[in-house]
């Protein structure tokens, strides 16, 4: 068990790191590693269905934009053009009509897939370079993913104890325990530059976020699996401060670390960094860490005030002690 | 009666323009002023409720978004990347649901004018700056119009000789003759820099485009039109290639300018640019120019195959000749 220490990197000449996973949680990641990576590539979730997201999946054959547009929003430039590019791409429309809710990013991105002729990683490039990226966002697949878990059902007079509900949505709506959950298709292509940045990867970091829709989807991707099974980079896994409603309620995070164990497949798993203040049983996590081989970072890395969210100031003294060469890295 | 020639003013230090239209039209009369224009600036018409702008006008109370971002569009820099910029604002999303249609550059004025708390004149200057804009884009009336027609009915059996129509779609699509044509709000506001560009403009440009929708509104607007009456410029009329179905049927030229003679209520009229080819009665037209006390410019501005456009090359060459000090200007 280490403690939070070490001094960031300097932009542009600090490891190479990729950041696995979606919405808020991604966000909050790619805001802690700024600062510390000297090359960033987020590896986004695409297997969102629901908001803006599935609205425009139904309609047009493109990836759902939603969690790509935040990874972009959270890795755009600090001067005000370029900050108010990302504002611009985050804001929803408003109205009452049937463009009420979508993210002008979103649409935006849709369009500029379709310009290029459906290929979405041009796109995406494209809109790094007009906010002034630092770093590159790419999906996780080539095509628009489902997920499909097989949940346990907690209605006692429920004939069946299982089931399968297909959808992100369904599956955060649904009231019933995730047992396993996989995508659909189960082999999705996964883009070359994917491929080529984690295994060329420093770093690679899992979490925080929604632990079945934004962080699990990676490793049931086999293609991304086998990738991160063979890069030399250590993983790292940022485990979420508190449960999420519908999808790991009352999980401990030791849960939230065996969940992640179940389908690590060979990947393997070196560091695990949790906020001191929201671990009850330290005991119980430090067994399941080093089950997985793991070392534990214990450190504060919550705001201390207003709703559970990571501070990316915080987490990034954090993550910096997993770099090579900081104290406490393995 | 004078011939198009003269050689182009140097950019940056050429005279004052300003632009009012709205559609191809204006992105025409655009392309072919940017090199001779010192200043450009375009008064865009915002009263159409068709298509994508309105969808958009009846979900949300913002000014019809298409004209103003066809006239961005035209203005945008020469550059690869503003280029790509253009051709993004411009591309339709595709797909066969509610957002199949709408140019992306339409949400993203509609959005980024929420951002700015509704102004209009705001979200257009930023757009304007990320697309290296050769000019200005102003919308003629800071509230969304609509333009309100009586039309003598065709239809022998119609009990009622003339009715009311309301929308420029509607009044479009009517096979019924316009009469006259008036604006709802019938004075509504203009913004103030607006009226500051045509007082120091020294040329005024109307035309081509849409007679009753995109050239006659900007007269039906008391402020807009009080301005136009007062300002120094020189004001030049730039006819249409051909009637419009629907709108001017079987229109000559020489009609053409009596209906807008018929709206200029003390606004100055100094030169007609008429193309050679599409002038029938040549000593018709240019009775109908003296009428209004103007100057006839015949020179070769279509394109000479394809359907009837104005080259914008062609155009720059005709509207050399009204510019302060040329050949045959008044």
């Amino acid at each position: 068990m280490s403690t939070a220490s070490g001094s960031p990197t300097p932009v542009g000449t600090g490891p190479s790191v990729v950041a696995l996973g979606g919405g808020h949680g991604l966000a909050a990641s790619l805001a802690a590693w700024r600062p510390l990576a000297g090359e960033l590539t987020a590896v986004v979730t695409v297997a969102d269905d629901g908001g803006s997201s599935g609205r425009i999946r139904r309609e047009m054959p493109v990836l759902p934009p939603g969690d790509l547009r935040m990874a972009l929003a959270a890795l755009a430039g600090d001067d005000q053009r370029t900050q108010e590019l990302a504002t611009l791409l985050q804001h929803r429309l408003g109205g009452s009509g049937v463009l009420a809710g979508h993210p002008v990013g979103n649409l935006v991105l849709t369009g500029l897939t379709e310009v290029h002729g459906g290929d979405t990683v041009r796109a995406l490039d494209t809109l790094c370079e007009l906010l002034g990226a630092r770093g590159r966002v790419l999906p996780m697949a080539d095509v628009p993913l489902d997920l499909v878990a097989i949940v346990d059902t907690v209605d006692p007079d429920d004939p069946q104890r299982s089931r399968h509900i297909r959808g992100q949505v369904a599956i955060a709506a649904s009231p019933d325990r995730v047992r396993s959950i996989r995508v659909t298709p189960a082999d999705p292509p996964v883009h070359p530059d994917v491929l080529a940045a984690i295994a060329r990867a420093d770093v690679v970091s899992l979490g925080p976020g929604s632990w079945y829709t934004s962080v699990l989807p990676h490793l049931l991707v086999p293609r991304l699996r086998a990738a991160l099974a063979d890069t030399p980079a250590r993983v790292v896994v940022v485990l979420n401060l508190e449960p999420q409603a519908g999808e790991t309620d009352d999980f401990s995070p030791e849960q939230h670390l065996r969940v992640l164990q179940d389908h690590l497949q060979g990947v393997p798993l070196h560091t695990v960094i949790a906020d001191a203040g929201a671990v009850v049983d330290r005991r119980g996590l430090l067994s399941a860490v080093q089950e997985c081989g793991a070392t534990l970072v214990l450190a504060p890395v919550a705001a201390p005030d207003g709703p559970p969210r990571h501070l990316p100031e915080l987490l990034t003294a954090a993550l910096a002690t997993v770099l090579p060469g900081a104290v406490g890295a393995r």
